[in-house]
């Protein structure tokens, strides 16, 4: 099991890559569409890194999925991928166990083999949703089938905004980048993107920055929960928003100290953009017995 | 590693037992004093199960400590436990490995062991304190140095009332029994028990059953937050509270299934008292690397 192909399937791009040892040998990235695009870019990167066949593959997808079967559920964000097959259409392509799991899962099996390989640690993926995965004693933790690490559905206030899970005041519906938009349309009469509302509160606009604001304090909440119930040692952010990290970091870091005993320390993911794939690379090495 | 003595520690009661093959040959119970009577009740239990000495003693507390040492640091609740030296002193008297764990930590080892056997579950203890044990793939959850479960001080509301570890808001302010007779005298100017409180809560006084609904409803959004990012197939629950568990446990999972997409089934220890001191036995072979 030398040979391996990641495959870190995101809301707006894809990335494919040919991984030995850790390195990135060849790799593609594109617009998301569905498998035939995958599958296309898988049999580039093997013709590039000079392989026949790989000895596994690994997808990591920000979908419900049913990780035993290796198949998609719904997945409104991802239209191309609803109900995808993809285990046996990519063993079938390409001769060779084919391995699923959730994206943020991934990142932080990548995290755990070739980031900052802590034992104890929270990964967050802080984007236009929240993702996240646990790493506890050196193990993933997948939960009861493999749904584990939604640390951005923990419901933060039983009675704060619309969440798009159907639930109200989780994580995601205040700091998640689509929910501070919404949140930006309800209290101005006008949508920003997340960035804009991160460069107008940076500015000193006092509507932003009471949006931001908040965003940091409950995302510095949801951070002292699970310091009180996990003890990690570390907490790994990636993600689109971590760009503005000068900025949200130390207001994150702050609510998590006025709210938990344990203070684990808070870094950005060492692997860059790459933490998804490496960490689907690897995934085959780390699923759980389901 | 056969013959093991299990000690657990209660914030009232101590309890200590001779246990084989998951059979406790032996065992007395007396009222939490200090480790001197700990030594004389571990001598009698060795006596009655016709041991000369025991191949491994775990003892589980209510208390901060460091895991491993073996030693219990500031213990406000067991003051003739304040930084006692656990493993030195139990090694020193009976010549075999001591573990030390916190209590609700040791008591998820033993549902792991011998209780319900779940391979992803929380334990809860609802009694004075609330204290919580995670098992995540069939190991459990220890944290960086021990610490990891703490469910009872989850902030739920950063401008809630004071809790006893010194933040605000915490699960165990609004459903501690010691936080629910708090909250009585804030609210009736005079202090109930939470005995008390549930009783006149059944009778339906208005006052009781809108403190005793709050410590539910938190309760069921701790229970919620834990499903959301572990996926547990199980909650056990365990301690003096859960003897009203009848008009509780039906409110606590209503508001659980309210917060959560994902709904652990939810029972009570199959364990009854003996759940610590068993789980206590056990913790030499769940010991962490720490």
């Amino acid at each position: 099991m030398d040979r391996l192909i990641g495959v870190d399937v995101g809301g707006t791009r894809t990335r494919v890559g040919a991984v030995y040892a850790g390195r990135i040998l060849a790799r593609r990235a594109f617009p998301t569409r569905g498998l035939a695009e995958v599958k296309a870019a898988i049999k580039e990167v093997l013709l590039e890194a000079g392989w026949k066949k790989p000895d596994a593959i690994g997808v990591g997808a920000p979908a419900p999925m049913d990780m035993r079967r290796g198949v998609i559920l719904n997945a409104p964000n991802l239209p191309h991928w609803n109900g995808a097959n993809v285990a046996e259409e990519l063993q079938d392509a390409f001769d060779c166990p084919v391995f699923l799991g959730n994206d943020a899962n991934c990142a932080a099996v990548g995290e755990l083999v070739y980031g900052w390989r802590a034992q104890d640690f929270l990964y967050v993926t802080w984007s236009t949703g929240i993702g996240g995965g646990i790493v506890a004693g050196g193990q993933v933790v997948w939960g009861a089938t493999g749904q584990a690490g939604e640390i951005g559905h923990i419901t933060l206030r039983p009675d704060g905004p619309h969440c798009r899970c159907g639930k109200r005041g989780c994580l995601e519906a205040f700091a998640g980048g689509a929910g501070l938009s919404d949140r930006s349309l309800e209290h101005f009469g006008q949508r920003f993107s997340a960035e804009e509302l991160v460069e107008r509160a940076k500015k000193g606009e006092t509507g932003a920055l009471s949006l931001v604001d908040d965003a940091c304090f409950f995302m510095g909440q949801a951070l002292a929960i699970v310091a009180e119930l996990l003890e990690p040692e570390m907490v790994i952010f990636g993600g689109g928003l971590t760009n503005s990290w000068d900025f949200l970091g130390p207001k994150v870091i702050a609510a998590l100290h006025s709210m938990s005993r344990i203070r684990p320390r808070v870094e950005l993911t060492k692997l860059g953009d790459d933490v998804g794939l490496l960490g689907a690379a690897t995934l085959p090495f780390h699923f759980p017995k389901l």
